[in-house]
C-alpha cells in the first residue's frame, strides 16, 4: 500500500526548503503581489479518497488552465467540428508565438496554445447563449460548488496589458479563422482566464477526464474518445515548450496556468493539484513541476 | 540627346497591348473597382522638362508609397532618434510579415514595410499637434497643391478590414515600441494610405530626394545627408520581397503601393511616376515595374 | 473477454479493402519496388499471447523505428548525460529540418528527429568497442535471434543519396555537437536505419519497454525510470509531425519508419507492429496508422 | 576640386587613434595571428589618379569579395541562366544561415551569400575546363599582375574547419541546385576565397564593375547591362545583414570579406578598397566600415 500522505508530507518538507522558488508572473497587478511562499497540493482519488497538504484551499488564477476547460465545453458542443480550425500537434514553441500561426496560415497549432485557446473562445461565443454566465455555470456544474467565479479585476487587468493576445487575434481574424468581433472573443477569453479555484476545486473540476467523462456528480459530461483526445492532447501541449519534460519527468496528463496552478491526472486514478505561484523560465510552476515529478516516482504512478 | 517622349510612348504601346495586366489589390471595395487597363507615367527632370502620356492625370490611392513620406516628415522632426525604434536592413519578405518583428523582438526590419511605418506613424502622433491635418498640409506644401486630400472612404475602408495591421500594431504594443493608443496610430496609418495623388503630383511631391532635399518651391525640407538616407532605403526595401528585383532591373531609388502606383528617381536629374492597378504576385504594379525597367534600359539611365 | 484476433481480422479485412495506401518511399531504390499490398500485424501479449495476421512474418527495413533502439543502448551507456547534447521536447515539424537545428545552436529538439538520431548514433560510436557489430548484436540479444543483420545494399544506397544527413552531421559538428567524423557516425548511422525485422521481431525486440526495462528472456536491460522516459518520448515525438495525431487517434507510445512499419505498446499489456509500405503526405505508414487507430478503438485499451 | 589626397589621411589618423579595431576573425589559424593593426586604403579613379595611405600593399585574404569575382566569371559564361538556381533578393540574415535556403527550398537567396556563392561555384566547376587555374587567370588577366595566387595553407585550413560550408553545399545538393560532387565544389571554394590581394590590386580587379564592364586594360569583359546587375547585387546584398546599414551610411555597392577587406565602388567615377582586419559583431570590417563612412560624406560621393 502506498502511504500517500506520507508522500505529500515529504513533497511539502521539500517544497519549503527549496532557497529559490521561480518568479511570480509579473505582466498582471494582481498576479504579481501573490506571495511566492505558497504551496498546496490536493490528491483525489477516484476511489473517492483524498489527500492534501499546505495552502490547497486558498484560491488562486487558474490561468491557462481554463483552456482546457474551455476545450472540452466546445467538444460538448461540437464534437470533431473543432479541428478544422485548430490543430493537434505539439507546438514547441513559447505559449505566445505568432510567428508559428502565420507559418502556417491561421490554424493554430494546438486548443492549449493562446492562438488555439482563442479560437476555441471564439467557438464557445458563437455558440453559447450567454457565453460567460453559460461557461461559469459549466464549471460550477463540474465542480458542483457555485460559489466558483470570475476575479473581474484580473478579468480587466489581462485586457488592459494583453496587447500580444489582441495581436493573436486580429492575426486569426485576419485569416478568417475568427469568426466573431475581436474584441467579443477576448473579452471572454481574459475572463476565462480569471477564474479563480483552489486546489481541491481543480481537482473536482478535472475530475471527468480522469473518469471516463463522468463528473464528480457521475453525470456523462464528454464520451470516453472524447476524454481520450483532451488528455493526449494534455500530455502532448499542456506545457508550452516543456510538455516533453513534463511526460518526460512526470509522465501524467497535465496543465499549467501562470498563475502558478498545475494539475495531472492518471486515467480511471486520480486527478491531483498543486500552486506555487513561482515560476521557472519557460511559464510553468517551478516547485509544482518538481513536486509532481516526485509524487509521480515516489508513488511509481504514471501511464508510461 | 535622349529623346524622352518617344521612349515614353513606345512604353505606352507596350504596356496597352499585354495580354496580361495583374490584378488589382481586392481586399478593399474601393480598390477592387478601379480598371484594371489605366496606365500613365509622368516624368518631371530637374532641369524643367516634363513628359507624360496615359493616364498621369488621373488621382489614385497612393497607399505604401505614403510611407515614404512620413518617414520624410519623421526625419525633418527627430532625425537620428528614428533608428532606436526602426531597423533599417531589407527584409526579404512579404510585407505584413509579423514573424520577423516577433523574432527580433518588435524592432521592425525597416521603415517602408507595415511594421516600420506604423511606428514612424506613432512617432508623428506624438510630435505632430494636429497629426492628420498637419501631415496632409505637409504633402500639400511639397506638391504646392492645396487640392490634396485623403480619401476618407478608403480610410474607413481599410480600418475595417485591417486585422494584419492591428494584429502589427498590438504586437509592437506588446514590445513597448508604440507610445500612443493602437486605434490613434492606425486611425492616423489608414489615412496616410489613402492618400489621392496623380502621377504628375507625385513626382512634385518626391522631387525633393532627387533635388538634394529642396522641394519643387527650392525650399529646403531635409539635409543631404537625410535624403540620401531615403534613397539608401528606398532602393534596398521600396518594393517587399521584390526589392532586389527592382534594384537589379530598373536600378533606381523607388517604392510602390497596392494601388497600382510606382515612384523612382535618379539623384539629381529626374522623378517619375507610373500607375497602372493591376499587382503581380507579390504586390508591385506588373505594367509599372515593367515600364521603369524599360525607361532604365532605353535611357541608359540608372545609379549603377 | 476481448477477441484479439478477430479484432485482427476486421482491421486485416478493412486494409486489403482500401483503395489508397499511400505511396511507397522513393529515394532509395531497394524501398522503391516494396510491394504497396503487403500488410501485416503481429501482437505480443505480456501475458504469452500472441496474435497475428497477413504479412507478419516478412522482414522490411525498420529505418528510423532504429532510433528507439539506439536510444535505449545510449541510455544503458551513459544514462542521462545524453540530455546535455539532445532537447526531449517534440519538434513539431518534420523529420530533416534543418532550421530549428539551426535556431537551437546544434541541440537537436528530440532524439527521434535524424539530428537528434545522429548525435545518439554519434554517442555509440563513441561509447561501444566495434559500434557495428556491437549495436546489431544488441538487438540480437533483445530479440534473441542471430539471424538478425543489416542490410548493406540499403545502407550503401542511403550513403550514397543521404545529402541531408550529410548536411545535419556537418551542421551538428559545426555547432560541436559531433566527437567523431562525419563519415564514421553517418556509416553507423546508415547502418542501424537498414535493419530488417519482420513484426513479429519488432515485438521481440521492443518487449523490453512494455515490460518495465526486462527483454523478452527476461533479463533486465532498462531501469523502471528510462523505459519510462523512451515511452514519454515515443508518444510525444515518435511520429514526425503527426506525433500530437497519433497520440491523439491511437494513444499509445509508438515509432514509424519510411519502411512501412510502425510499432507500439501499452505498457505491462502488450507490444504490437503494423507492416504496410505505402506512406501518407507526413512519412508515417497510411494503413498502418489506420490498424492501430481501428485496433484502440476496438480494444478499448490506450494510456489515456 | 576634393583633395583626396588630405581626406584620406585624415581617415588614417583617425583609423590609428581607434580605441577598439574590431575582432580579428579567429576559425582559421592563418587569419587568427593577422596583427589587427593592420590599415590600409586605395583609390582608383576612372581618370588616371590614385591615392593610397597604410598598409595598402600588404596582401590579404580576400574571402567573401572573391564571391563578387565568381559570380562576374558566371555572368560572363552563362549569362541570365544563373538566375533561375539563385536569386536576387537581400537575405536579411548571417551570411551562413540554413533556414533560408530550407524555407526557400534549395534556392539560395542571393549570389553573395555562402549558399548563393557555393551555386556560383558549382557552375564554374562546371564550365571551366581547369576551375582553379582558369578562375585565377581570370583574376590575374583582371589585374594584370600575374603574382596573385591561392594561399594553399588557407584553402586546406578552411576545409578542415568548414563544417557549415560543408552542411549548406549537402543541403543544396540534397535540393538539387548542386551538379557537382560537394567534395570538387568546395575545393574551389575555399581556395577561391584563400585569394590573396592587397588593396591596390583590388582596386584594379574591381575596376571593370566601375567602368561599364571593361577591366583595367580596357578590355570588355562584361556588358553594361551585366555590369548593373552585379554592383545592384552588391549594394543590396554586399554585407551580410548590415548591407542596408551600408548603403544607408556609405551609399556605394561594395562587398566585404572576413579577412577585413572592403571594396566600394561609384560607378564611372572610382574603386576604392580598405584593409583593417578587425571585424565587428556583423563580420565586417569595423574600421573599414567607418573609414568608407568617412570618404563619401567628407568628398560628398555616393550613387544617392
Amino acid at each position: 500500500m502506498i502511504d500517500y500522505q506520507s508522500i505529500l508530507d515529504e513533497i511539502y518538507l521539500e517544497a519549503l526548503n527549496s532557497s529559490y522558488k521561480g518568479e511570480v508572473a509579473s505582466y498582471i497587478p494582481e498576479l504579481a503581489t501573490i506571495d511566492v511562499s505558497n504551496f498546496g497540493v490536493y490528491l483525489k482519488q477516484l476511489n473517492g479518497n483524498s489527500y492534501s497538504i499546505g495552502d490547497w484551499d486558498k484560491p488562486f488564477s487558474i490561468q491557462s488552465i481554463s483552456k482546457v476547460l474551455t476545450l472540452s465545453k466546445a467538444l460538448q458542443l461540437i464534437d470533431c467540428n473543432i479541428w478544422d480550425r485548430v490543430d493537434v500537434e505539439p507546438s514547441g514553441n513559447p505559449f505566445n508565438f505568432l510567428s508559428l500561426l502565420e507559418q502556417e496560415n491561421g490554424i493554430p497549432r494546438n486548443p492549449l496554445i493562446n492562438s488555439g485557446a482563442i479560437v476555441v473562445a471564439d467557438i464557445l461565443v458563437s455558440k453559447l447563449e450567454n457565453p460567460k454566465e453559460d461557461f461559469i455555470n459549466y464549471i460550477r456544474d463540474l465542480a458542483n460548488d457555485q460559489t466558483i467565479d470570475y476575479n473581474y479585476k484580473v478579468a480587466a487587468s489581462e485586457k488592459e496589458k494583453g496587447f500580444k493576445n489582441y495581436a493573436i487575434a486580429n492575426l486569426l481574424k485576419s485569416y478568417g479563422n475568427l469568426k466573431n468581433p475581436v474584441e467579443d472573443v477576448l473579452d471572454f477569453y481574459f475572463h476565462q482566464c480569471s477564474i479563480e479555484l483552489n486546489c481541491e476545486q481543480i481537482t473536482k473540476v478535472f475530475y471527468l477526464f480522469s473518469n471516463k467523462g463522468k463528473c464528480i456528480q457521475e453525470i456523462k459530461r464528454l464520451t470516453l474518445s472524447q476524454v481520450k483526445r483532451v488528455n493526449a492532447i494534455m500530455l502532448t501541449c499542456g506545457f508550452y515548450d516543456e510538455a516533453g519534460e513534463f511526460a518526460f519527468t512526470v509522465g501524467l496528463p497535465g496543465k499549467s496556468g501562470v498563475g502558478g496552478g498545475i494539475v495531472a491526472l492518471l486515467p480511471n486514478n486520480f486527478v491531483i493539484a498543486t500552486w506555487s505561484p513561482g515560476l521557472n523560465e519557460k511559464g510553468n510552476s517551478l516547485i509544482g513541476m518538481k513536486a509532481l515529478e516526485q509524487f509521480t516516482t515516489k508513488t511509481g504512478e504514471s501511464i508510461f
